[in-house]
Parts: structure tokens; C-alpha cells; sequence
């Protein structure tokens, strides 16, 4: 691994202080912002966080706050997911697709109110398209980046911590569901959500004033149940099959293509602006799609670019994201894979940087 | 510094190869792609640069290419600078501004022809901005990513490594002019720019496949020059008074805060997006406006985030970029200053990572 160059370009957060306190050892930049990697190793990082407890700063998940009379519909016009059900308190994973039916992010919609929601998203400036859009269409409503830092809380001991640092009444809150909590005077947005599939929550740190106080107040109340900082980590979420805009699908890709057509109502999401060009995949299926793959032999190295997959010499899609699963003894892999070698069990041949390995297509991911 | 996690998502480029080969020890993240910053280290690169030639790596750079015959109309929605009279074959660096008029880039447009042009961005996702103004006013234009990576060819000797490559006629080229070159059948624009002061051109390689052959016969052809591979150089774009967006500006800035407002023409851009926002700052000027500042004693650390400058209590603004200059013998900043204090040789006092410094506002960059 090479180092990265310090600048004001690449965003601290609220909570950089404690995360160099608790020793990170390597980032990536997620829209435009550090987000930790690697804290004691990721294989170590990976066991703690299915045994005990990690706060993670996740500030990244930059929020598009949409806020108006208008919210509504355009929140619509960006998702082929229906949205009239959702109510004020639920979270939503949204497609968000362009006018060809492509993935510009594959958000979590918080609805705040009936005129106000958050976009919570993964790694593009998806507040310039909203805005596009909100003045192309001149729409009555407000659209910007708020100071809201998403910390998030988890692994199996999370809501025990989160108990006494917010009381009972976290444990109340439904997956994907929110409800608000007092800190320091102010009502904070606490979600049961979050990228692993361990448990947990996110807290949307509403006020850069207040992250290391609510920081240090987690790390204290959580001493004996060995909380430590961690964050996504790149076993358990390819295990747990959660998708990362960027690595496993771009603005190439529809939702379909994806595995997300359950979160799309193509033909009920009137108004969403990809509706059209996704009517057709949405009724007859794509031609390739997102599949989990075993990569057999010793632990491949990091996917930094798309492994070809093979028949014989024929390419039939690509892998984006693969590590060594050291609780599943096998390398986990997530690729994209043309419908006529999608099938379980289908071996293929996948050129990674150092050489030729054996992949099989797999019935589910791990988790 | 910390390590870098590779990934998919931080794209590699048609060069990351050849920058392997040549020891590359630092990179930064730069529109969701990989970019050099540092090879031997941050000085001895800069002193290589103003004596010999470098080969750069800015494929993060994108194009944002807009072909159809709205291509021009939609330009000068984009901004405030009159592009009446843009000719093909000209680069402008152009600011592009929201309905608010805050600065979303500050790119090189590149017109390829009367339907065509290139947008040459800076780090934000200007591409979702456009393709969602094109789709709210329904133009007809066709706004996509091509497969195009500029090559930087920089330094005193730049000329004549190009000449060895693409013949005598590239001296012709003036200065944000381009012509087109070919190279292995593919005619490549290049124009006379770059990130430096040194001199030099870019080479807009158009498709992947030409990237590491290109590179090749220019490190080949100019062996005899010292050319090595280089990067946009810290201290050698404070020295210019080369703004960086995202460290120098966001979107909370106006064109004329950045100390662009010769190249706004707010009267005559009709059509843009944020003129109305823009007249009275064009009008009466910004209340806070970029200044070359001198910090003095030591060295300074990397400006990974704003330092507040100081008249006593008062803040004043803040530095957001920062270096040592062995050639001038002084640390250079780039800061955003109050209009009551950014008189040239006001002493102010900075905040910085390793504590309070004095800091000087300068009649001028450097270079």
C-alpha cells in the first residue's frame, strides 16, 4: 500500500481526532472525505466486530437534505422506488438512477418529515444531480449538504452500548426505523441501520461541535464491553453481500443489473426520471447481474481494478470486490456475471493481478 | 502520513502502471481516481520540475464531454464567462457557478468544435450537475464521461521533448490553444496548459489502450533530458497563485471571492445559471477575496484543514494551502482574508496545527 497526501481536499470529520487517537493505520476517501480502513488489521478488525463493539466514523455518508413543498416529488423523481408508503421516521435503500435507467448511488432516504428528508449517500456527488434537477425543473424546494455526521454503532454487544449511553428506549427502534434522542441539548436522529450485518445503529451527529463529546462519552460507557474504533470492514461486508457503489456497480449499471430490482416499482414510480428506459429490463430481466463467487486457493490480494471472468476466451463479466474470509476458509468474492453463466455452481476462470484462479458462482452470500 | 486501501472505486488510470514503475510514493484521491503526489520527495520533485521535464499523470482530469446541438447553449448556462467568442481549437478556464453563483469547478473548457466540447474538471462531480441541467430544461445534448485522460507534459524542457514525439509543429501551438496530433492512428488534441508555470502542454489520449505506449516513447525520447516522472507539485502551484478546488474554494465561494471575476463577464453571460446571484458581487466586489499570504519561521506541516487567521480575538478568514519554498526561502500560503484586512503587508496572526504563527498578506504570488 502507498501513503496519501494530508490535505484540506480530502475532508476530516468531526471525529478525525478520535480516529487518530485510536491508531488508524490506513484511509480511503469517500466522497471527497477520509473514511478509516484498517485500525489493527482488517482481519482483526473483522473478528472484533463480529464479537463485540466498534464505533465507526462514517461522516462520509454525507446527507442531501431535500426541504420544501417540493421534497416530496422530487425525492420521486430520483428513485424507480415507489415512495407514497414511506413514512416520516422510516429509512429507505433507494436506487437513484439517471434518465437511462443508470445507478447514480445507491442511497438510505431518511424521512424526516413530510417536507423534509435526508439522503444519506455512497460515493458520488449525487448533491449536484439533485440540484440539477431541482433547478431544471424549477422545483420549490431547498437542497443542501447540512453538518450532519453519520457515527455509526456496531456488532452484536451494540445496543447494549447504545442503552446506556441513550437509555431503554434505543432498543425500541425497528430496522430501519429511526427516532429521536437528546445529546447535549439537541435531538439527534438515531437509525437501526448500518454497512454490516452484525446489528447496529447510526447516529446522525447533527453539529461537528458535538462529535468528540458523543465519541468520548460511547468509548467511556463502553470500556467492559471492549468497544473499540473500527469501520466497514471489507470481509464481513462482502460476506454479508452489501454492495458498494463504485466497486460493484456504476452509473453503467440499472438497478436490475444489481440485484435491486425488489427495491424498484418501475411501474408504479410516476415521475422518477430513469422510469422509461427501465421499463423494459424491469419486465424482462437483465442479461447480467451481480453475483457472489467463491475464488479458490490461497487469500487474493486487494481488487483494485475488475478481474476479467472467463469461459474458455470468452468474458462473461468481472469481479470488483474480493478478500480472504478467514471464518469461511475461502476467498468471498462479489462479480458481475452474463445470465448465461449465472447459474449455481458455474465454475469460471477470473484473471486476478497475479494469475489465474478457479471462481464458483455461489447460491447466496455468507451472511 | 497514513496508507491508502486500494480499491475499485479509486480508479486506476491507463498510466498507474507506468507511475508503479517509477516508484510513485503518495497519492491522492482526485475525482474518485488515483493521483501522484509525490515520486522522489515534494522538493526534490519541485526542483526537478523548474530544471528539466516531467511526465504527469492527471488523468483525474475527467472530461465531461457535451456533444448535440444544445452543447453551446448549455455551456453558458454553466458560466458566467461570455463563450460568444470561444473558437474551436481554444481552451478557457472557466468557473462554473450554482443558481447561487458558488463555485462547483473551475475547469478548462476544451472546444472541439461548434457542437463539441470537453470539460476539463476539477475535483467535484460536475458530470451529475450538467447531465441533470440538460435533463430539467430538456435540451438536446448528449452529456457523458469519455474515455480520455490527459498526459501532462511539464517543466523548461517540455518543448523539446515534445517536438521528438510529435514533431516541430507542436512548438506552434500557443498558449491555451490545442491541435491535433496523431499518435498510433488516433488523432490526440494537444494543447499548451497544465497545473505548473514551468511550462509545457497536455495530451488529451483518447482511449486506454494508447496510454502506456504514449508514455513509454516519451520517457524513451527524452532519456537524454532528465525525464522523469512528476506530479502537480505542492510548492510549485502555491508559488504560482494555482487555486485548488476543494482546498482554496467550495461551493461556498463566489467566482470573485476566488479572485476570478476577470473571467466573469456577469452582464453579458446571459443564460447562466447563477447571473442574477452574481450581479452585485460583480457590482460591488467580495467582502473576502484569496490572498498570497507568507508564513514565517519554520517550515509548516501539511494544511489538511482550514487555519484560522487572527487580528487579535477577530478571525479574519483562513489559510487553506500551505508549503516551504526552498527557492524563496519562506513558507507560501494561499488564504481567504476579510476585505478589512487584506491590505498588502497586513501581519496576521495564524492558527496552525503545531501552534500560532505570523503570517503577512503579499502583493503577489511568487512565480
Amino acid at each position: 500500500m502507498t501513503l496519501i497526501s494530508p490535505s484540506r481536499r480530502l475532508r476530516r470529520t468531526p471525529f478525525s481526532q478520535g480516529v487518530e487517537a485510536a491508531g488508524v493505520k490506513a484511509y480511503t476517501v469517500y466522497n471527497r472525505m477520509l473514511l478509516p480502513t484498517v485500525f489493527d488489521s482488517v482481519e482483526a478488525d473483522y473478528h472484533h466486530l463480529k464479537q463485540h463493539v466498534q464505533v465507526w466514523d462514517v461522516s462520509c455518508e454525507r446527507q442531501v437534505e431535500l426541504r420544501g413543498p417540493d421534497a416530496g416529488r422530487l425525492m420521486q423523481m430520483l428513485t424507480p422506488r415507489d415512495l407514497r408508503g414511506m413514512l416520516p421516521g422510516q429509512c429507505l435503500y433507494i436506487p437513484i438512477v439517471d434518465e437511462t435507467g443508470g445507478m447514480l448511488n445507491d442511497p438510505v432516504a431518511v424521512k424526516l418529515s413530510e417536507d423534509r428528508f435526508w439522503i444519506s449517500i455512497a460515493d458520488s456527488d449525487l448533491l449536484l444531480w439533485v440540484k440539477g434537477i431541482a433547478n431544471g425543473y424549477r422545483l420549490d424546494v431547498l437542497v443542501d449538504e447540512p453538518d450532519v455526521s453519520p457515527l455509526a454503532v456496531q456488532g452484536p454487544k451494540a445496543e447494549d452500548l447504545m442503552e446506556r449511553v441513550f437509555g431503554e428506549r434505543v432498543r425500541d427502534i425497528r430496522f430501519f426505523r429511526f427516532d429521536l434522542f437528546q445529546f447535549e441539548g439537541r435531538d439527534l436522529a438515531i437509525a437501526r441501520s448500518g454497512y454490516s450485518k452484525q446489528g447496529g445503529f447510526e447516529i446522525y451527529v447533527d453539529g461537528t461541535d458535538i462529535g468528540m463529546p458523543l465519541w468520548n462519552l460511547l468509548f467511556q460507557a463502553g470500556a467492559d464491553l471492549n468497544v473499540r474504533a473500527g469501520c466497514p470492514n471489507l470481509i464481513e461486508r462482502i460476506e454479508s453481500g452489501l454492495l458498494s457503489y463504485g466497486n460493484d456497480m456504476t452509473d453503467d449499471n440499472t438497478p436490475h443489473e444489481c440485484g435491486l430490482g425488489r427495491f424498484c416499482d418501475t411501474q408504479t414510480a410516476i415521475g422518477c426520471i430513469g422510469r422509461d428506459a427501465l421499463l423494459r429490463v424491469a419486465k424482462e430481466g437483465p442479461v447480467q447481474q451481480i453475483r457472489p463467487l467463491a475464488i479458490e486457493g490461497d487469500p487474493v490480494g486487494p481488487c483494485d481494478r475488475p478481474w476479467g471472468l472467463y469461459a474458455g476466451d470468452v468474458r462473461l463479466g468481472q469481479i470488483t470486490s474480493a478478500a480472504w474470509s478467514p471464518d469461511f476458509n475461502i476467498n468471498v468474492a462479489i462479480g458481475m456475471v452474463r445470465i448465461t453463466h449465472w447459474g449455481v455452481g458455474t465454475r469460471l476462470r477470473v484473471e486476478t493481478d497475479d494469475g489465474e484462479r478457479a471462481a464458483t458462482v455461489q447460491a447466496g452470500f455468507w451472511n
